[in-house]
């Protein structure tokens, strides 16, 4: 039986960034991970990192690989009706800005700092179970690499591995209050072997669904495509997915799509998940596995990472200083931030999506739509509320 | 047969405004209205002027009793969970502020003030019929006192006689875009014989539904409260109205809230109808007999005001200079500002109403409505838009 102070379920971006915070300061851990360091290392996700999460990675010396490789974006560039609507970052972000950099990228980062420093990370080793939580001694229980079964005893257990991870399950539901909403939205994503056709992300919105365009590197490109929330990818054969793109992101302008093959498709219902408290007895919970955000905005990289480090300097003080405080408060000071979070998006939902496709009400939201992009557009005041929640510096 | 330049479909605020600058312009107009002059000056509705509104009766001179015996605000209250968080609007306002000045006050001193011009207006007159709108010689065919018909043969006719009335239906179905929304909020509007408990308006947020408080006179206040959207007047005695009052004003400090004879309750379903274009030949439309926005901030009443400044101006460029441009204009001009309107309200809705109650999403979505007036008082910047559509002053 292995024995840590800090056990961690999941090697993703708050997984890791816990891992390697803690390693640095001396406090013992081990990472369990269920997937090959391959997988881990490219499994594509979000990849805009806000403002103050850039700011967090700097802090930690961990922003070397999105400094060096990362895009800036100055602007964002709304679509309405055949014309472009970009709305500056600057004067009222004061330079401030978010990067484009693909959370796997900072997966290999963190994965390559954490093992330089000696961390121990086990690949291919699910979790099968997490026990004892309720008392001071709480196991993880994983399948090891010969087939057998192994205990990690740990002190503390930090589950970050995602929604449909063991660790959340762990909890009693009686002790967990899960906040739940199912968005009318679903949007077709699709990553594509083409050259971005802007340095920034487009978001258009038609009548027929919108289109959102984000640049992921200088070879390939996301599309997002509205669609109804009962559509699967089948219905999307490569060749109605780039007749949708064209005629979304059409313009009255000249302008070129870069089109190229498709690499994969995947559907996403859009839904959020809270749940409350992110603690239970001495398991911790971080990032997806205790709340979901739709990727709309792209915030819930961004949320998991700051969990992370929040989490990580609680534990870090409660190991080397005896002092519980900012752990114990750990879950109410991540909350107030995420149901913030949770109230932008919900917000930008309503932005970027066609509203009540296919219902009576239809033609009225629409326009409402179009009014919030004239009125995020021409009020500064209403810019700079946008602004500070989507690139994040509030 | 009488013959006017303008003929004036209904006296409230809208078409009294027409009225009055049309008559000082030296343009020739009548006014009928169905109602007989005591109804029209008692009729209780909006009561929420905002700064845009104010300084257009200063501009023209018909802020006297607004400015003699409104009231002025300084902030709003927000109320949720037992807690004060009042909004102040200085120093964001720079001293902008609205006016609480009940909307038939207004209408009563536009009354006088057109009379007192020698301006024409028929009480008790309904419209039967508005015919020859495609022509440039409609009339508006009359009951006149006796019983009879009558016939007003007009240049243009203005139809500010709301929603359900003649003005509108005059005009093919086939030319007019309607846009509709059923919002799933009802509020139980009640006006009581008690001086109001708070010299500003009071939005209280809670779970079992919202409640406002709004002051009308030192001794009428107004109070609305949620209600499911099928809900009746008659399932709201007295005593349940005070009782649900004090429970969603309920503070965890001492207050006093002024309870008296309740006067009159009505059930207001929240709807919104925006109709394009506001002209059809020689009509012309404005106020509720175009649009409709729900009451959730007051802007009914000021909508229908800036329509009526900005139609007047248009036909006495029209009949005083022969210039054309200003009235051509004018369905344009304001539609951009009502869809704004629209999609303020559209989104204050969801601030001020508990959304998705005795629905499944409802946990989720009152903690959504909790971060949002959070961050309407945390974040500056989005306390500014709020702000500035709210009293009103981009």
């Amino acid at each position: 039986m292995t024995h840590t102070q800090v056990g961690i379920v999941g090697a993703g971006p708050a997984g890791m960034l816990v891992a390697v915070l803690l390693r640095r300061a001396g406090v013992d851990c081990v990472v369990v991970e269920q997937r090959d360091r391959e997988y881990v290392e490219q499994r594509s996700r979000g990849g805009t990192v806000e403002h103050r999460v850039v700011d967090l990675l700097r802090r930690h010396d961990l922003a070397g690989g999105l400094l060096r490789t990362g895009a800036v974006e100055d602007r964002i560039e709304f679509r309405m009706a055949g014309r472009r609507y970009p709305l500056r970052y600057d004067p009222i972000a004061q330079g401030r800005t978010h990067y484009i950099y693909p959370q796997q990228f900072l997966v290999r980062d963190l994965v390559e700092a954490y093992l330089a420093d000696g961390g121990e990370l086990r690949f291919e080793t699910p979790a099968r179970a997490v026990t004892g939580i309720a008392g001071d001694s709480p196991r993880i229980e994983v399948e090891s690499a010969a087939g057998g079964s192994e205990v990690i005893e740990c002190d503390v257990v930090v589950g970050t591995d995602g929604e449909y991870g063991v660790a959340r399950r762990t909890i009693p539901p009686a002790a967990l209050d899960c906040y739940e909403h199912q968005y009318e939205y679903a949007w077709l994503a699709v990553l594509a072997q083409a050259p971005p056709s802007s340095d920034c992300v487009i978001n258009s919105i038609h009548e027929s669904g919108s289109c959102v365009h984000v640049r992921r590197t200088p070879e390939i490109s996301r599309f997002y495509l509205q669609c109804p929330r009962d559509d699967t990818t089948a219905s999307w054969p490569d060749e109605r997915i780039w007749k949708e793109v064209r005629q979304r992101l059409a313009l009255d302008e000249p302008w070129t799509l870069h089109e190229g093959p498709i690499l994969s498709t995947g559907m996403v219902r859009m839904r959020s998940l809270v749940c409350a408290p992110m603690r239970h007895g001495s398991l911790f919970l971080a990032g997806d596995a205790a709340h979901v955000v739709p990727p709309v905005g792209g915030k819930g990289f961004n949320v998991a990472l700051a969990d992370a480090e929040e989490l990580a300097l609680g534990l870090i003080e409660r190991f080397t200083a005896a002092d519980e405080r900012r752990l114990d408060a750990y879950s109410d000071t991540r909350l107030q931030r995420i149901w913030r979070i949770q109230e932008f998006v919900h917000w930008m939902m309503d932005l970027v999506n066609t509203p009540g496709l296919g219902t009576p009400a239809a033609p009225f939201l629409h326009r409402v739509q179009m009014a919030r992009l004239e009125r995020v557009l021409a009020s500064e005041a209403y810019g700079a509320a946008f602004l500070e929640d989507y690139i994040g510096w509030w």
